[in-house]
């Protein structure tokens, strides 16, 4: 039996308390409890599971917002390399203290090592895919669900004309009798095809992954077939074990991540950057800051943050900013997170109509033109 | 083309909002618009989409607590039977505001038709495996992680030979290095063998499912092959299509649903019920009031509601209190809920060492007692 902490390598979780200081400590000592052995410490006599499993409090400090900071350090053996256990271990019981949010992880190498799903494709991959160098990339979504295959379809080839980087399915696209994956997936591919030829540009459709890992296994093998190589997955609803099985299982797909029902989460939306990550996805969606969602400038800057810093055996990915941007935006949108992002606009190009082509083009030339003139040092992370 | 509501059916989902009575409605509007077509309506022209598709608003209410309660319906064909998608249409975008609240839905028989899973054991089920009549069902856990397989098998044993109902790991038991799932699973199952030819009570051993599909359904094949017929699983981290496929591949197998990482989301427990309880499980375990989690008295019987309230073509399911419950609080638990409940008692009766048989023997025998003295009137839901 090694003397603690010998052996074996630990998680730090920062966890952020609402209520009074006073109580802090005592709160930080049940949550370590909680998130490991989750029975009282007496009712213990196991010198491995006391020196090498049992979760131990590292600070309690109070922060300038009010809030409590209390640093638990959990250790890495009871993940066993799962992605979903990682989740579990960090917050499964303590999600249910509703004063309670996960803020920060730092995972210990081996962990990380553990939980590697293998080759990632990452920011650079997704640039290179598309022929683009330093500069910011460009995505849109097809939408409105309710729209047949072929309707879809058209948009696809409308935005692919305006020589756009990546079209997405909107996230509510599952495999629904009025849009089957199957036949949508194929419409647009050809779509795509048919534009990409025009263009030259190798513009990439995305498909919305959905149901069980199953089903989802599925859909990779229609997406292969069609000769596509990115799809989008929502890791909150697919579950992240799930994610990290995918990406072992489908090295050569890139994968966005969606946030879907992620937000209902107490856990700091940069935190989650750092999880999905972690189980390999490529790009993160997420609300940009002055659109539809409350997201701060702030918890942009730490989302990006959480895609971009280097991370030994870990690919940077692409930050993804989104919830109701506009064209107009574009500038505002790469001073602030330099060339080391993905645009989206959905619904402000779908709103030109028959002009799809022409206002896709323009946001493409927008960004190419602003990003281009960015150095890199303005890169923001 | 058929006019609005003629031909499909609508998901009525009712949100809290938190914050101005003013703003309600235009943010009641804007969720109709999130949560279905997510994107401006007056860019969309298609009139199935419009008619069919499009969320509608029913009403906007002020609560007495200061909340509004938003109604809304949302297409049900948007769902396509799955589960994870259900989850995205109801509250995927919404989700990341942090002033709402998914409180209450009401899904139409089709739709819960198309989720079903094929057979549920329910709470019927879960007491004729154990010979139980009407009375409360008794349950208890094995912890602390980090203790090896053989030594969480003697506590099982020691569990069984009181006689209790059912006996399930720790959530926090996954597949680590020091308790393997296969070594785990096989040193419990025949541990259990053991006890229930002593006791002659059917004691069910509930290992701990986690990982992907694939993982899960490996530990499901280690469990049919030891003779278990019992499995908990946490949704939230699994991911709810992936518990209805195995709802489906399983139909001998009863499921209890923990609530890890559910807590984290911003939706009402009775509600995750609910929706648990549509994909398939058969047991939803949750925080007592009173215990280590802030729910309240009137949390928990709305979830018992949840769980208990006649639906066609779903089984009842057993609400499960737990979180630092001890032996002495049985007679009130069991007054609070009626005999349809199964208790869940671990660190109280795991802090008698060495009495682990005898405690939990008085455990089962104050269940038996005082839940067979109640008429079934006096069942809580």
């Amino acid at each position: 039996m090694a003397s603690a902490g010998s052996t074996m390598s630990w998680i730090e979780v920062t966890y952020h308390l609402r209520g009074a200081a006073a109580d802090a400590e005592a709160r930080a000592r049940a949550i370590a409890v909680e998130q490991s052995i989750e029975m009282p410490p007496d009712a213990v006599d196991d010198p491995f599971v006391l020196g090498e499993i049992l979760g131990r409090v590292v600070a309690v400090e109070p922060r300038s917002d009010g809030l409590q900071a209390i640093r638990i350090r959990l250790s890495a053996a009871t993940v066993g390399g799962d992605a979903g256990q990682l989740l579990n271990m960090l917050f499964g019981n303590s999600s249910l203290h509703d004063d309670l949010t996960l803020a920060e992880i730092a995972v210990p190498p081996e962990l990380r090592a553990a939980l590697r799903g293998g080759s990632q494709i990452g920011l650079d991959g997704l640039r290179e895919r598309v022929g683009a160098k330093a500069r910011a990339l460009t995505c849109s979504a097809l939408k409105p669900q309710g729209l047949p295959a072929k309707e879809l379809a058209r948009l696809a080839e409308a935005f692919a004309l305006g020589s756009i980087d990546y079209v997405k399915d909107d996230h509510g696209l599952a495999t629904q009798a009025y849009s089957p994956f199957p036949q949508r997936v194929s419409a647009c591919a050809a779509a795509m095809r048919r534009a990409v030829a025009r263009t030259g540009h190798a513009t990439r459709y995305v498909p919305s992954l959905s149901g069980s890992l199953d089903a989802v296994r599925e859909q990779l093998h229609i997406i292969c077939e069609e000769g596509l190589d990115t799809a989008m997955v929502a890791p909150a609803i697919l579950g992240l074990a799930n994610v990290q099985q995918i990406r072992r299982d489908y090295p050569d797909v890139a994968f966005l991540a969606h946030p879907s029902l992620a937000g209902a989460a107490r856990i700091d939306p940069a935190c989650l950057t750092t999880l999905w990550r972690l189980a390999g996805v490529d790009a993160v969606i997420f609300p940009n800051h002055g659109g539809r969602f409350g997201y701060s400038a702030q918890t942009c800057e730490r989302i990006a943050q959480a895609a971009l810093a280097p991370e030994p055996g870990l690919a940077a990915i692409a930050p993804v900013p989104a919830g109701g941007m506009s064209v107009a935006r574009v500038p505002e949108m790469l001073d602030f997170y330099g060339r080391d992002v993905m645009l989206l606009i959905g619904g402000n190009l779908l709103a030109e109509g028959d002009r799809l082509s022409e206002a896709t083009a323009a946001f493409v030339a927008t960004v190419h033109r602003h990003s281009q003139a960015q150095a890199p040092a303005e890169t923001h992370a």
